[in-house]
């Protein structure tokens, strides 16, 4: 028979399987449907590892794949908040703190503990492990929208101002990444996929 | 303007996107959809990090996550061969070898020497990363498959034979997963899930 503490972890492990049910507003590749959060997890703790040469600082990279593979795990019960929506982030902040609390605590304490400091750690933005995987979590959807010519941007009349203010939350994690994006927005304000105001 | 380097990644980064659009035999928790590689290997990776303490022998973390992450790359141009259908396993070997070839190719020449190589080291499943790497990928789907009342191996009349023998290679990587697998495995049989045979 496993320990109780397997049966908590897998209790976990079968718990967070429902991120795989919740959709983004980004567009995977191609634009044929929306992508869910496991999805978007997965490449960005693939992209933490094949571009952390462009990092400001050094960090741990096995700690920053852990951030991103489970950093959007409080929206199985929160749900996902547009970046360009207000309104919706006003209150999001709340329900995340709760759903940390009943998702995490399905862990063995120890681990229920490590997560939950990481979790926190990533919302804060302070660390050098929580800056680059910020980068990622802005970066990954530009390429995707980017890829797209801009159809997420367009769907929502998303202006400039909007996706630099956004974006520009990249340049603590990454100066060469943060460059780079600003000039994938301009491209896309020339295109008229981003307005210009 | 980005480099040379960044563009070559980033080409990767999209071209991996389609992952995505690979469906596994494997169905997510409610049975309600097949799971695809992309969900999968998040998955996977997650339950690296949080499983290690169970593996026989010390690994590297952040080695063995990335390998778990794109372990099923290759799929892109081989697709999905089901573990319990030995003719599509037969000619799958040398489509993947193709496939590598091409995908890893997009990267910048080291990192898709190292890459390639970390490919390799999972398909050999020699290091103490391939060995638990590989017993995440076995663990995985057995867990859904369970917690889906055996829905994958009622749907193709799996036996017990063929179950233990896939199953078993999660032994090398982890002997208390294995006692548990097999536990799982001898529950389903008991409940008609898998033919006893």
């Amino acid at each position: 028979m496993p320990t109780k503490r397997l049966e908590d972890q897998i209790r976990f492990i079968l718990e967070i399987d429902k991120e795989k049910n919740i959709l983004r507003q980004t567009h995977i590749s191609g634009f044929a449907r929306q992508e869910n959060d496991a999805e978007h997890a997965w490449h960005m703790a693939t992209m933490v590892y094949l571009l952390k040469e462009y990092a400001n600082e050094g960090f741990d990279v096995a700690k920053a794949m852990m951030m991103a593979l489970i950093h959007d795990v409080v929206e199985i019960d929160a749900g996902d908040a547009y970046a360009y929506d207000p309104q919706a982030l006003a209150t999001q902040k709340e329900k995340e703190e709760r759903a940390a609390e009943r998702i995490f605590g399905l862990l063995p304490d120890d681990q229920r503990d490590e997560l939950r400091a990481l979790f926190e750690e990533f919302e804060k933005g302070e660390t050098a492990e929580a800056k680059f995987v910020k980068a990622m979590d802005n970066f990954q959807p530009l390429l995707l929208n980017d890829y797209n010519d801009g159809g997420d941007w367009r769907e929502h009349g998303v202006c400039k101002t909007q996706v630099t203010g956004r974006q520009q939350r990249t340049k603590p994690g990454s100066q060469e990444i943060w460059e780079y994006t600003k000039t994938l927005i301009e491209k896309n304000v020339q295109k008229g996929n981003i307005k210009d105001e």
